[in-house]
């Protein structure tokens, strides 16, 4: 980060600024901006907010090893649920044991951001970095942690991430394209979609590839075959029912991810729905099981486990004072054809 | 533990052993002991080997808070895979946060104890206590941890645990038990089980309770319908189809836990065998996704949550230098009736 000669702040230059200057900046002490910047309890919470403020706007960085790390890394769901937290869990896992580091694993019960007191714990262990899975580390916590000098690497994260936070995620939107245009080619022209949560950015990613796919073979979009879901199989099963008994029902379902797809296959079979003969569907992830489904399961294989060997690797890069190839990592999504899908019944 | 008088050692009678105690038994100096004790790497093995004896003997044990411990559990899989991972995982960490402690989670790669260097790098952390799930701690690493204070709880063990060892399980034989007689009570007297692999205390106690079931009901036990799964959903699947092929086939198929019944489902499809019309049904575990399964599945819960929760419980009282309230502590399991079982097909 620059500062221009012209915005006020003390003549740093390119230089990189210091305590001192944080707090002449500030007009606090220099003991004060140093509690701060270890996270010491002893400071108002408005001076240390201004004090924060002020070492965002320089651009402030902790000398190296100023603290030493505990030799972990932290892993944060935003859910602890289901075989996907499994295998992203076991890709960090495989990074940090090549470097003798243990994995803490928490989860911010449900909430989309860790709260207050997760943060507090973190700094107290002080960890090698943190990566939040699929929940986002508001502004203000970021800036507590990279201030500490530790650093944060966000997995498949719910909102465009700032420009600033490291990220890594998959293809989402290719892997929503490729399976829609799978189904496309397969003869179906009604082809409904369960989405993620409307906060979560790898399934509006998804669902700009489904949107893609169909202009792209002049295939009308109907509003009527989107529906919404949180990732859960209860969703599948719900708006699958609902969706069998529309006037003109889909001849296809693309579940945002495979737990929904699951539900899928449980509405069709109580509405008496033969997959793949009277209804193909296509899920997301390739969750090991999948394979073993009545019938197997099409899916849109994302790797979890390299996920999270690449957002390990981002955090000992930047934690060694390096940079990480790119600050937004996209792995490959491929699709996986299995027995699930099928043209769509003569009508 | 006590000595008797008589044993040999040196006269502590029922005092606590002291470092110069084991020093003089074991022909060392008491720096050497000390470094023993601290897991210092600058004792010649075969020394080492002989102090650890000669402590084990005397039942030495170290003051408390001698090391300032990590703020963290270790929780240590076999093989990290699957959602039982998961369920486990959140009832360590339901009880860890509540005490401001992160849940480090690491995995043995399959092998049925933790190597070496494992060990180590836990030493090195020094945690609050070391929590290995369906793996089994070799006696020289428990003695490793226990000297230097770190408490350990095994749950779900693979063996017979020493009664020095406290664990956490299941109500297994009982649950095999529960199983069996309601299948019995369907009508059925072709039963198969597909157990978990011969090693798994677990899989035992639940054949057991099977034998039980099957002898009370004076219904003869028939080896052919045994096979032996190693808990992965492909066993399931490849047992299901030796067994319908058998001239006198079972009618029911036992599954000792959720992922092998799921490959019992993919075998009866492939084979045209409908559940529950021509074979009956019941997992072990009962996953979230068994009531979305078509159809749903019957099976046995054991509260895995749950004993996640009561072994970290075991390791802060340990910690806090208390007893357990039993060194092993048996969870019910409950029998989860769904729509997999029926009575057997009229012949």
């Amino acid at each position: 980060m620059t500062t221009t000669s012209d915005a006020g702040p003390p003549s740093t230059g390119r230089r990189t600024p210091t305590i001192a200057d944080i707090a002449q900046l500030a007009g606090v002490s220099p003991p004060t901006v140093s509690k701060v910047v270890h996270g010491r309890p002893e400071v108002a919470a408005d001076t240390r907010a201004h004090v924060e403020r002020v070492i965002r706007e320089l651009g402030y960085r902790p000398p190296r090893k100023a603290t030493r790390s505990a030799p972990l890394i932290e892993l944060v769901f935003h859910e602890l649920a289901g075989i996907y937290a499994v295998e992203i869990m076991k890709g960090v896992e495989r990074v940090a044991v090549e470097h003798h580091l243990a994995v803490a694993v928490s989860h911010s019960q449900g909430r989309q951001a860790p709260g207050r007191g997760w943060l507090e714990e973190v700094l107290a262990r002080c960890p090698v970095g943190v990566i939040p899975v699929f929940s986002n580390c508001p502004a203000d916590q970021y800036l507590q942690l990279s201030i500490r000098g530790i650093p944060l690497v966000v997995l498949d994260p719910n909102g465009v991430p700032d420009d600033d936070v490291p990220s890594v995620g998959a293809t989402n939107w290719l892997g929503g394209l490729t399976a829609t245009r799978h189904l496309l080619r397969l003869g179906h022209r009604r082809i409904a979609v369960i989405t993620g949560p409307q906060w979560a950015m790898c399934s509006r990613a998804r669902f700009d590839g489904y949107r893609a796919a169909l202009d792209m073979a002049d295939v009308p979009f109907d509003p009527a075959l989107v529906r919404e879901g949180a990732f859960e199989i209860a969703d599948g099963v719900a708006h699958t029912a609902e969706l069998l008994r529309l006037p003109d029902p889909p001849t296809a379902i693309f579940a945002f991810n495979d737990g929904m797809a699951i539900g899928v296959y449980n509405a069709a079979s109580a509405a008496g729905a033969r997959v793949p003969q009277d209804l193909s569907v296509v899920g997301f992830d390739d969750y090991p099981l999948d394979q073993w489904l009545v019938p197997p399961l099409t899916t849109v294989r994302q790797p979890l486990g390299d996920m999270g060997a690449a957002a390990a690797r981002m955090i000992l890069d930047l934690a060694g004072g390096g940079e990480p190839p790119a600050k937004r990592l996209e792995l490959a999504t491929d699709l996986v054809v299995r027995a699930s899908t099928a043209p769509p019944p003569a009508r």
